[in-house]
């Protein structure tokens, strides 16, 4: 098994990116089965591949590719030098079969569109997107989509809906999961053009369609599967992102140099610290790119080497599982249900 | 000097709503010059006053309306019988001037259109919103729109940036606030049709345009006013809501009965409380309808008597600072610079 892992991508790049694939296979009690493909500038990845004392045998290999896209480009400018990006030349090599999945932590606008264009999307899906597991007291949520498009139209979120719907049966064993819209109120009046006829949409499906959710109940675990389109996505988890942090800066003013504050967060602090490992995106690695044909992972732009690791892992299973095959399968009774709809 | 309160507006009215005027009544230490007009149900609302051992003598009046709009009631369902609900009588009363402002934390979509209804908009300004202030460790930022508005377009979104900074300049005295577009990417070429437009108009105009802002940075303090639609808003404060609760559920479940983690959050206790304290709605009381030709504050649907008392000490403040004639001066001058722009 080989996994391919955009080197150049994400904030921290190559330094994270490497070092958790170090981590990695540091974690490995036997012979790894699954080497990693690590594509990118091949010198500064040798380079940092030095920085580490531990050697993972042949365990890496490299692939040299003399461009890379920054995080904060646009679609239009990396077009034209498309052959030699990082991005590009880790999903041929998913295309060609030489690895069975792709790791990138960079531009999602860019993985998301070379993905397109190098793996075509699943059979008759219209619009891929980025499938996130979000934790809550219960378990997990599946988020889709969790950012990979921006202005969708209720048939794509209806097609978001039966993808998740394939993914949480075929990959995580959840029999007829719950699915809800996210929305500004619970009723079926509520929301913008947008949710209303995709909830119309879906409540004629044969699925377990349990309406809509507001933003308050995103973390409740009431729902397996929460569907919506990938600006309002972002925007949640962002959000989120920001809460966490301002609440605990807030925190620490508060305590300032009162001793007992201190003492008390000192003894909660294992406690403080398995939530916040709940809560860690790093935990979950990555987001699965759902409607490539393709295995293809995109990780968050902040992502540490513990991020990197886990995404791996997670390319791991779903090699091992099928994953690809299962939902390929799936998604083709997609459309056929969609068809019965006239909802394509 | 009076203000009317919706008593039957929210989930737990007329009970936290009747008790928070009397919470309010309770802290003045002089003869209040303010008195409450309560709006609603007369029976009902009398037998929740005599609840009180509290008596605001001669303090509070009631205008009684026989029907109330539930908070789960869509906009074509209550506009038959508009005339005798609570909202509508309330709203009558700042129409009529027997009131200087008008409270409700009920259904915000009903609030909403009758006030229009009612008080019209401010001279040309197309769609109100709500505005509302968000806790940061720096202070406040105004979100406008937190929830009026869906399916907003670019040039409400320009009006909306115009009608926060003449609010944030005549009430709270921020010069030439820093003005941000909520979005999925600081750079300008991120986000959808609607923002992307947006962010164009924005930066041609002579204000204070700090360009995008990540959900992530939304408690940030960074900006004084961050622009965005109803939809999105509304989706980002619900779930910063969600997040502190599914932390806190968590950090119980986490201590369970580890007698170390216990004592612990004894000690931090007061700090978490004045972070929560930060946090919570109820301490800011409600959001201005920002563009109303009247002062109409709307209030949480979960609304407690400190939030109805709070909302109480808001609208105090607004009437007192003629508030609404200075936005209503100034409006005039937003339309003017959006003409010269040809944005209407």
């Amino acid at each position: 098994m080989k996994i391919a892992i955009d080197a150049m991508g994400g904030d921290d790049a190559p330094e994270v990116v490497v070092r958790g694939v170090i981590d990695y296979f540091k974690e490995q009690r036997f012979r790894s089965l699954l080497k990693i493909i690590l594509v990118g500038k091949e010198k500064v990845i040798r380079k940092e591949l030095r920085k580490s004392a531990f050697d993972p045998k042949g365990m890496i290999d490299i692939v040299d590719a003399r461009e890379e896209i920054s995080m904060r480009e646009h679609f239009l400018s990396y077009w034209r030098r498309r052959e030699q990006t990082s991005i590009k030349k880790g999903l041929d090599l998913v295309k060609k079969g030489v690895a069975q999945a792709m790791i990138s932590a960079g531009n999602t606008g860019a993985v998301m569109a070379i993905s397109k264009n190098v793996l075509g999307n699943l059979k008759r899906i219209e619009r891929p997107a980025l499938a996130l597991m979000l934790p809550t007291p219960k378990g997990h949520s599946l988020m889709l989509d969790a950012g990979a498009n921006v202005d969708s139209k209720p048939k794509n979120l209806v097609q978001f809906a039966l993808m998740g719907k394939v993914f949480l049966e075929n990959v995580y064993g959840i029999e007829d999961p719950r699915i809800a819209l996210m929305s500004i109120g619970e009723e079926e009046v509520k929301g913008n053009e947008l949710t209303k006829k995709t909830f119309n949409m879906l409540k004629s499906l044969n699925i377990n369609f349990i309406g809509n959710m507001e933003g308050s109940d995103v973390y409740s675990g009431d729902a397996d599967l929460i569907v919506t389109d990938g600006f309002t996505g972002n925007v949640a988890l962002k959000v989120s992102e920001g809460v966490v942090e301002t609440m605990q800066s807030m925190l620490k003013k508060e305590m300032g140099n009162n001793l007992l504050s201190k003492a008390g967060f000192f003894l909660l602090k294992s406690s403080i610290k398995r939530v916040r490992k709940k809560m860690d995106y790093a935990e979950y690695g990555g987001a699965l790119l759902l409607g490539i044909n393709g295995l293809v992972i995109v990780g968050h732009g902040k992502s540490n080497a513990k991020a990197i690791k886990n995404a791996i892992y997670m390319g791991k299973k779903f090699v091992a599982e099928n994953v690809l095959e299962k939902i390929s399968i799936e998604a083709e009774k997609v459309q056929s249900v969609l068809k019965e709809y006239k909802y394509v």
